[in-house]
């Protein structure tokens, strides 16, 4: 990647990456989600495009919303990791700073010999989740010069975010990961980490005193202690003009922490395509996130996730009257239905440029993508892909 | 590559790398210059070879001649670079020792304050180019015990070659790379280079005083110092008898830098196949050169290149006739008319041999090879695919 680095000159063209987040997926009765969707304008997009096919992280790994949205970004899956407080934080929709130690967190139950009888205090309701993070929030403001915010996740999950000089992740957690078990004691594994575990114990104690009567959630387990990853902003390495358009906060926080600009729009794929073509002018590269497909294919709802795909479909001649140098359609990962969750499947890959081969094949499906001139190939060469074909990257000698 | 430098192993098989300069291309009207093609004996080839698409250095690096052609033959681009210094001088067709210090030097306009006013000194004709090289090859010979070997390039290039002992490469560069600065002085960057700082320096004052009178080449600036690279010869690390054939001094000078020997030849295609049938029982693989394709495609000549890919076809049957063991058609990079330049995109490629899976496709074209049972891959691994081919490569293990 250095030798890219070294070659990457700017230029006006614009890069549209549209990301159909779980788009690929796998067969029922015969055919996958893609191939039993009814694709007007995708599959006269492809035969005018080249395919392939991607892999994520690498051969079998199954990759989460990060590892594989950093291998579409450019950086490196296995080199650098987004730590799991800070996903759990952007994805509740917080902005992250370089000081914040951020940590995702579980309502749990213990009894009067402090055992915890239940890691995820039965799963209480996130109605009920949100009222005691609110009375928390109001309870606890500040440890020593430490900030404190929380913020209520799904069912039992939580996320607080300590924000403060000198914070460190070096630090135990205190899931046991099984009931009938005491919580760990939460311990500095290094000197650094000092501090971090006073702040950490004194807050675990402040909870726990005022959940003491809640019947389920008295306690709570701390895990994933994380930083900012501190990415070269994506803008630095590749001389772009970046800006991320996605409905979700977990979207929008990846494309933060590599320095992408959000740009602010409605919850509506409708909304999405309308701000890009709002700001068209204002960037030379945007991320477009579509987040629906994938929920479908982790409800195991199928129909549901064809139905989408035949959506994104209609609306894909809004996107192409923008006339994009460069135009790519792909997923970060598959979600097949039939497995109800993310899998290690390759992407199905459309790369649309005046400087690309054409491979004249006139259908978009995981199948025909196999059959592409692009081949199958790391996600993590995408972005090398997409520089190049809109001429931002320079001969390498001579 | 160490494990293929292990199981090598010599025989009679005769192996012929055919590297047709810049051949894939990019549409123009729906079709590639290489589909725009009628190829009839290429076709017919293409039906009983293996054929694949190669990548010269990496996902959208688009290589120079020496990074591609290092690739071609087996020297891994991104670790062994041939500096620019020698590229240039072997491009003159200069023949470079192991001692030779080699410079591309630009002649240049400086002011009576001594304020560059043109880093191209207005690219001057070459044939004053050549004037000029002639008059400073005359007047200075030598300076010490270093020979001094200077070779007009085009308009306001040159390469200086600087041969003796203890020169070293270790040195800074005149060229402020701007206009309204003065040439920078050039300076020994280590101890071992204070020879070089000083001849060179010499070297850069008897010109300035050579030139004073000259309206607009009146001094140089000089970068890319370079020796030879030093590479394992192709001979010794694949264990074959190798021979090149080219009608330019670049591709003849990358050739001898592997060590292969350079056949001399007039310089026509059909004098080029002429030269492979004369010489083809004294080595056992043979590197023919075809350049003419790369220029048409760098002019943005779609019909020009188009029209040299039918001459080639017809040229064809000649060199079928002498029955290769291993024969293979590709390129060192794509040069596609509508860019007018190298390209990062993959290289058609096809191997013909008894040894190998007839993939059965009638067309050879991008699209076609990216059908091959070759597959989408490194141009590193085309030295080992014809060794193999050419049963050269024992058993790994047992």
């Amino acid at each position: 990647m250095d030798i890219i680095n070294s070659l990457i000159t700017s230029n006006d063209k614009k890069i549209l990456l549209v990301v159909i987040d779980g788009l690929g997926g796998l067969p029922k009765d015969g055919k996958t989600e893609l191939e039993s969707a009814r694709l007007l304008y995708l599959n006269e997009l492809a035969e005018q495009s080249s395919l392939g096919l991607t892999i994520p992280v690498d051969y079998g790994i199954t990759p989460g919303s990060g590892p594989a949205h950093l291998a579409l970004f450019g950086y490196d899956p296995i080199k650098y990791q987004i730590g799991r407080g800070v996903l759990e934080a952007v994805g509740v929709g917080l902005e992250i700073g370089k000081d914040d130690l951020c940590v995702r967190v579980n309502f749990s139950t213990i009894d009067q010999n402090g055992i915890i009888t239940d890691r995820r205090a039965g799963r209480i309701a996130t109605e009920l989740n949100q009222k005691i993070c609110e009375l928390l929030s109001e309870k606890i403001k500040k440890i020593d010069d430490v900030e404190i915010i929380i913020r209520p996740g799904k069912e039992h999950r939580f996320v607080v975010v300590f924000r403060g000089k000198d914070l460190d992740t070096n630090i135990s957690e205190s899931d046991p990961q099984k009931e009938g078990k005491s919580p760990i004691k939460i311990k500095a594994l290094s000197s650094q980490a000092l501090k971090t575990e006073r702040i950490v114990n004194i807050f675990v104690t402040q909870v726990a005193e005022i959940l003491k009567n809640e019947s389920r959630a008295n306690y709570i387990l701390m895990r994933g202690f994380a930083k900012h990853p501190n990415l070269e902003p994506i803008s630095q390495r590749y001389k772009i003009k970046p800006a991320a358009i996605a409905t979700y906060p977990m979207y929008k926080g990846i494309a933060r922490l590599v320095g992408m600009e959000v740009l602010g729009c409605d919850e509506t794929w409708e909304s999405e395509i309308k701000t890009l073509t709002k700001y068209y002018n204002d960037y030379d590269f945007f991320y477009l996130h579509f987040k629906e497909v994938d929920m479908k294919g982790e409800d195991g709802n199928f129909d549901g996730k064809v139905f989408l795909i035949e959506k994104f479909d209609a609306l894909l001649p809004q996107i192409l009257k923008l006339k994009f140098d460069v135009l790519t359609i792909t997923s970060d990962h598959s979600t097949p239905a039939i497995l109800k969750g993310h899998s290690w499947h390759p992407n199905p890959f459309l790369l649309n440029s005046v400087y690309g081969r054409a491979d004249g094949i006139k259908i978009f499906s995981e199948a025909s993508c196999a059959l592409g001139s692009l081949g199958l190939f790391q996600q993590l060469k995408v972005m090398p892909l997409l520089l190049a074909h809109s001429l931002k990257i320079k001969k390498y000698g001579a």
